[in-house]
């Protein structure tokens, strides 16, 4: 079967040649639909993010994916099922942390990750994964199906902050999403159902089709150039709410300041080292004095995925067809990870949904 | 009545005369037993923090107070019981966060704190307060009443961590709490109820009170001259907990390091300005890859003071006695604004409490 592969030392994906996989015991055989690239596939392209499975020199990529159970091999599941695989994996026998199906809050070291690290990902014509890590999605959204596990991302992320404001009676009106990538603007479409308000910070100048959706959600398009995150509350509002996914390291700090009163940071960006002065003081002061919170947030678990299904059902088709630039098939893989100004989402085709009968 | 308070330009607190107060309508009025001293009180003294009642040149000091009901006037109250006053009082009329009985969450310009900022403290043979605001406590806790205050502000503190961690299943053995002054030492008592492990952090040589209690809760004491924050993880385990009480602006960045994956640092320090390089890179991805969170919290409401009268009383002789190092008469008040290397807790005696027959 056909996979996409990055080569240790390589910097450009591989089309390649591997024996299809045999499931093992509690796993399901799946044939790939789609799988969509993001900002972690460059990061591991790169050699940035991420380390190969043990004894090998390639690591198959991909870990937004979409499929079909071809040989539901004795599990639960039933062949002609649509499924999206979550991430993580034991990296060797059971830990604390996947045996209470919170792989998600596994430490370093405590998991691997399909495609980013240490295991194989979803970017051939067909995968295995043990069935309790295979969540089932309908028919009608196979096509989408991609988007399941960055959508989980936010839910995770969303959840751990509202925990952190559940001590008190909590009423944001006002979000703002750091970052208009793919995560940032499917974030920005879910909080546009929650929010009175929202904003959507980025570095582009329009005309750009990332503002072009902003704007279409009903959202207000901040140009970082004119206005650092400081000088959002004084420009719009004060965010209740602040959902970090730029990776730019001084973001986190700057929107300690940027919050209203009680508000909550979400960082789920992962920059390099990059060492610089802040107001220190201040954003202590400010932290306790308006009982602010930060929360760090990372992968997701299978609750973020059933969630995410529901979610990525009540988006908009305009939205969707909007963010989804790009659906490439197999030979016309290197275009999917071509990462220009027209690219917002890209994914791969594998193979066709075909309804059952 | 006899009452202690600062003037405006003066940095010695004065014994002043005042008439006593006449409750108002869902007032008490209230026959002081007992108002500790604490860190808070010495920086309005000097005039670092909070600010003077409207259309006065002075401030009655003190905010921990325990006193005994002299008249209910037609409050649920009765003649003869033991009460500790929360802080926070409706700056003009009603704003939603008293309503909702969350005075803590209001932000700037939305409360007076009695004491500290815009509203007369309880440092008077006499005080009136709206009974909502007064949390009775068992008539043996009348003597150690004002240690409800301080317990309220770590009931809070914590309650906000838990929830910043009630997303999963966060199962923390060990707690770090910086700052070995009386709340955090307090707070390491609470501390010690709760976790297998705890630490406490402070600047201190031996041979000196406060090592001694720490290790006399069955605590390690960490000495930051020796052992800085972020060596904690490697000299001694990183904590999942960090209690931050010194308002030491580099510490909950410091903290944000030394977590244990999962962890939470709350924050109640108050500093100054100040401007630091941090590792801001390293630590934007520790934050995230970890799941760590940063909670800011300040003040505490009526639900508190509640469970900090159960803690009191959790909370054995021996260790109280070690705390409070002074308990001053009226004509002596000068000595318990003395804060040296012998001082722990000093609280001022207003009049004594005697049990109803």
């Amino acid at each position: 079967m056909h996979a996409i592969a990055v080569y240790e030392g390589e910097s450009e994906p591989e089309l390649i040649d591997l024996p299809r996989p045999d499931p093992d015991a509690g796993e399901a055989l799946v044939r790939t639909l789609r799988v969509g690239v993001d900002g972690t596939d460059h990061e591991v392209i790169s050699g940035g993010h991420g380390g190969y499975p043990a004894d090998t020199d390639h690591m198959v990529l991909g870990h937004e994916a979409v499929g079909v159970v071809e040989d539901a091999n004795g599990t639960d599941l039933s062949e002609g099922d649509v499924v999206v695989p979550t991430v993580r994996r034991r990296p060797n026998g059971d830990n604390a942390y996947f045996e209470r199906g919170e792989p998600d809050m596994a430490p370093d070291g405590q998991y691997h990750e399909r495609g980013i690290v240490g295991a194989h990902g979803f970017m051939a014509e067909y995968f295995t994964s043990p069935a309790e890590f295979l969540v089932t999605v309908p028919p009608e959204l196979a096509e989408l199906g991609f988007l399941v596990e960055p959508i989980s991302i936010t839910e995770k992320a969303v959840e751990h902050a509202d925990a952190s404001r559940s001590a008190f009676e909590w009423n944001p009106d006002a979000a703002l999403v750091l970052g208009n990538g793919s995560l940032g603007l499917i974030t920005l479409a879910m909080f546009e159902q929650r929010f009175d308000r929202t904003y959507c910070l980025g570095r582009r100048e329009r005309p750009d089709p990332t503002i072009d959706i902003i704007e279409s959600l009903g959202s207000t398009y901040v140009n970082s150039t004119e206005t650092p995150v400081p000088e959002i509350p004084d420009v719009h509002e004060a965010p209740d709410l602040i959902y970090e996914s730029t990776g730019y390291a001084k973001h986190p700090f700057e929107s300690i300041e940027a919050l209203a009163p009680n508000g909550v940071l979400a960082a789920l960006g992962i920059p390099g080292d990059w060492d610089f002065e802040i107001e220190g003081g201040k954003l202590h002061r400010e932290l306790v004095l308006h009982n602010k919170a930060v929360v760090g947030s990372v992968n997701s678990h299978v609750g973020h995925f059933e969630a995410a299904v529901d979610t990525l059902a009540s988006l908009s088709d305009s939205f969707l067809d909007d963010l989804v630039t790009g659906i490439f098939e197999l030979d016309d893989y290197e275009a999917a990870f071509v990462d220009d100004d027209r690219t917002i989402k890209n994914a791969i085709q594998f193979s066709e949904y075909e309804k059952r009968r």
